[in-house]
C-alpha cells in the first residue's frame, strides 16, 4: 500500500467505535477513533480516503499468525516491503477501502506456511516446491520456486460495528527468479536462475493448489480469495520485485479460471553498465536533478532513485541521498535546495519520497504525496 | 532552527536571483530560486517566514570555514545539533530573518579555532582555555572550560541582489559541564565537574577576549556579534545541552557589557531515578500517549522523548518509537494509530516530531509542525 496524500484528511474513513468512551476531537485533520474501553473492535484510523484502515481487536493490533516468517527466509528484505504494500494494491481492486478493512493473516499458521513452502517429500507431503531430484547442477537440479507467502484478510464490520466477519482473503505466492543453494552446509553459494514463463507457470499451478486447500477451511469455504504471483527480486537488487499476474476468484470456486497479467517495473537510477532506461524522459529528470544538488555540495555520496513502473508508466520515485554532513545549518540550507530542485527537474504528478541520509541515520526528508502539487519538508531535529 | 510550517508556504522569502535563465514555477506550494547560471548569489529558497534563507556563492553553498571542526571534538553528538538550532534561535532576536539571510561562518578558520579552543601556553598564546597547573586531581586541575566555538554569519543583500555583504555574526561559546580527561595516554577517563557559576563566568570572560579578537578583523570592526554560552550536556546524556545566557554587541562595541540570562531546559521523558519532571502535566501527557501505544503493538522496545523548556514552558517534543517491525501493513497500521494517540494525548501548541524506528532505520514519521493543528504521516516506502 502507498502512502498517499497523508495530510490525514479523513474522508470516507469507516468509523467503528465499541463502547465509545470520552472521544475527543483532536484538531481540524485528524479523526479519533479509539475508545477507553480496550473491549471489543476498533480502528487504526485511516490516512486518507484511498487507504485501507487497520482493525484492532480488545485493544491490540491483531498481528499476522505467520508473522516472521517472510523476513528469515528472504535474503532482499526490499522483497518483504514491495510483496506487502503490492498486494494491498491489487486487493484494491476487489476488496474497496469504503467497505472493507484490512487485517492481516490470521488463517495461514506459521507452521503451515512452513511446510508450504518447503520441498516435497514423504515427510513433508504439503510442501509445494518439487522434490529434490538429487542433482547438485545449477541447471539440472530443481530449485525452489516459492520463497514466500503472504496473507491479507479484508474484512467487514457487523453486529452494529461491535465485530468483523471476513470478507474476502488476498494471498501472494512470491517466486525466485534466482534460487540460491549450497552444495553441501557452510560452502559456496551456488545459484539457479528460473525464467520468466516457469515462474509464471509454476506460481499459477501452486496458485490452483493452495486454492484448493484454503476451501477445506471452512471460514474461507465461501469468500473472495484473491491469489496474486509475485517476482522476487535477486539478492543484490536494489529495488524490490514486482507482481506478473493475479486471479480474482469468486466465493467457492476452488479451481483459478482467470488470470489477469501485470506488467510491472522497477528500476534503480542512474542505470549502470547497458541497462537501458524504462523510460529515457524520467532517467534525463532524474539526471538533471542529480547534477543540480550535487552542484550544490561538494561531498555527496550517492544519490539514487528506486522508480517503480506500471504499464511503463512512471507511479513512484523514492530517492535517498547519502552525504556527509556536520551540521544543522548545512542540512536545513540543502534541504531546501533539494526541495525546489524536485520541483523543478523532477517528473510532476508522482508521488515523490527524497531521504537525506548520512551515517547517523536519516537526517531529513523531502516528499510530495500523490495528488500534491507541493513538496512537504522535514528536517530532523533534536534537544 | 527548528524546522517550523514546512509546507513550503514561502511568505517573506527574499528572492536573490542572478543572471536568470529559464525560471519556471514548481507548483502551487514551491518558490524556484535556482538559476542555470552559477554565478553570482542565489539562495537556497527559505522554509517558511520564521526561518532564514542560506546562500549560494557562485553555484556553490558555503560550508563553514571551521566545517568538521566540532564534531571531532565533541562527544555527544546532540551538543553539536542543539547548538548551531540554539544560535540560529537566538540571532533571530537580533538578525531579522526577512532582513538577513544565513550563511555559515567565514571568519573564524579551522586553524585559529583549534588554538583557540586548545590550552593557553607559551606555544599557544591564544589558548582561551587555562593553563594545566599540574594536577591531575579532579577537583585540583584546571579543567578544559570551552570545549567548541560556533560562528554563523548574517547577510545582506547589496548590488542589486548580486552579491551579499555582512550584517552580523553571532558566536557561541560551547562550555563544558563535565571535562573528560585521562591521567596517561589510553588510560583511564577521568572527569572534572564544572559548576554553573563557574561555567557562565569563564564564558563570560572569554566572550570578552573573543569579541576584542573578531574586532581585530577589519571586516568584523563594525558589525553588529552577538555572543552566546552554550552549556554542553554530559557525555552520556539523551539530550544535547542549552544556552544559559547571550549578549548583543553593538557595532565597534569591544567590550560585553550587557549579558541577558536564558532559562532553558532539555529533559528525556520517562524520567529516570528520582529525577523530577520541569512539568509534571507534560509528563503526565507523554506517559499516557506511551502507554496507549504500548498496548497497541506486544513488541515496543523503548518509546522515549525529548522535550525543551524556556522559561519553563514547553517548547517541543521528539519522540522516538524503537520497535522491530516485520511488514509494511503492521507499519502503516501502527502509524495511523500513533498519529491518533498524539493527537489525542500529546500537549498541543507544540511542535512535535514523532519516529518510528526498526533495526533496520527509520519506518515512519509522525509531526505536528509549529502553528499547525494536525499531524502529517508518512510510513517510508519501497519499491
Amino acid at each position: 500500500m502507498k502512502r498517499k496524500g497523508l495530510l490525514v484528511a479523513m474522508a470516507g474513513l469507516v468509523l467503528i467505535l465499541a463502547g465509545c468512551g470520552n472521544l475527543k476531537s483532536t484538531g481540524s485533520g485528524t479523526s479519533t477513533t479509539t475508545t477507553n474501553s480496550s473491549k471489543g473492535v476498533q480502528t487504526t484510523g485511516s490516512t486518507g480516503e484511498s487507504n485501507y484502515t487497520g482493525v484492532i481487536q480488545d485493544g491490540s493490533y491483531k498481528t499476522s499468525a505467520a508473522r516472521g516468517l517472510m523476513v528469515s527466509q528472504t535474503d532482499n528484505v526490499l522483497n518483504v516491503k514491495s510483496m506487502e504494500t503490492g498486494l494491498t494494491t491489487i486487493s484494491k481492486k476487489e476488496f474497496s477501502t469504503d467497505k472493507y478493512l484490512l487485517q492481516e493473516g490470521q488463517y495461514l499458521k506459521s507452521a503451515t506456511v512452513k511446510k508450504w513452502l518447503a520441498r516435497k517429500s514423504k515427510s513433508n507431503p504439503t510442501g509445494l516446491n518439487p522434490k529434490s531430484n538429487g542433482s547438485t547442477d545449477a541447471d539440472k537440479r530443481t530449485p525452489l520456486y516459492l520463497q514466500q507467502i503472504l496473507e491479507q484478510d479484508y474484512v467487514t464490520q457487523t453486529d452494529n460495528n461491535k465485530s468483523v466477519k471476513l470478507g474476502g482473503v488476498s494471498i501472494a505466492l512470491g517466486m525466485n527468479t534466482v534460487d540460491y543453494y549450497q552444495k553441501e552446509r557452510y560452502g559456496a553459494e551456488y545459484k539457479t536462475t528460473i525464467s520468466d514463463s516457469e515462474l509464471l507457470a509454476q506460481g499459477k499451478s501452486m496458485a490452483n493448489t493452495v486454492l484448493k486447500r484454503l476451501r477445506q477451511n471452512s471460514d474461507l469455504k465461501n469468500v473472495p480469495i484473491v491469489i496474486a504471483i509475485y517476482k522476487q527480486a535477486a539478492k543484490d537488487s536494489l529495488v524490490g520485485g514486482v507482481y506478473v499476474a493475479y486471479s480474482a476468484n469468486k466465493a467457492s470456486a476452488t479451481t483459478v479460471t482467470d488470470w489477469k497479467n501485470l506488467d510491472e517495473k522497477n528500476q534503480v537510477l542512474p542505470t549502470v553498465g547497458d541497462e537501458k532506461a524504462v523510460n529515457s524522459g524520467d532517467s534525463d529528470a532524474f539526471s538533471n536533478f542529480k547534477s543540480q544538488i550535487q552542484g550544490f555540495f561538494p561531498n555527496l555520496a550517492g544519490v539514487v532513485a528506486q522508480t517503480h513502473y506500471e504499464d511503463n508508466q512512471l507511479q513512484g520515485m523514492n530517492i535517498t541521498i547519502n552525504t556527509q554532513f556536520y551540521g544543522e545549518t548545512e542540512i536545513t540550507s540543502f534541504t531546501q535546495y533539494v526541495s525546489q530542485a524536485a520541483g523543478r527537474y523532477l517528473p510532476s504528478n508522482i508521488p515523490i519520497e527524497i531521504t537525506v541520509q548520512s551515517t547517523q541515520g536519516i537526517q531529513a526528508f523531502v516528499a510530495r504525496e500523490s495528488g500534491e502539487k507541493s513538496f512537504y519538508t522535514h528536517v530532523f531535529s533534536s534537544y
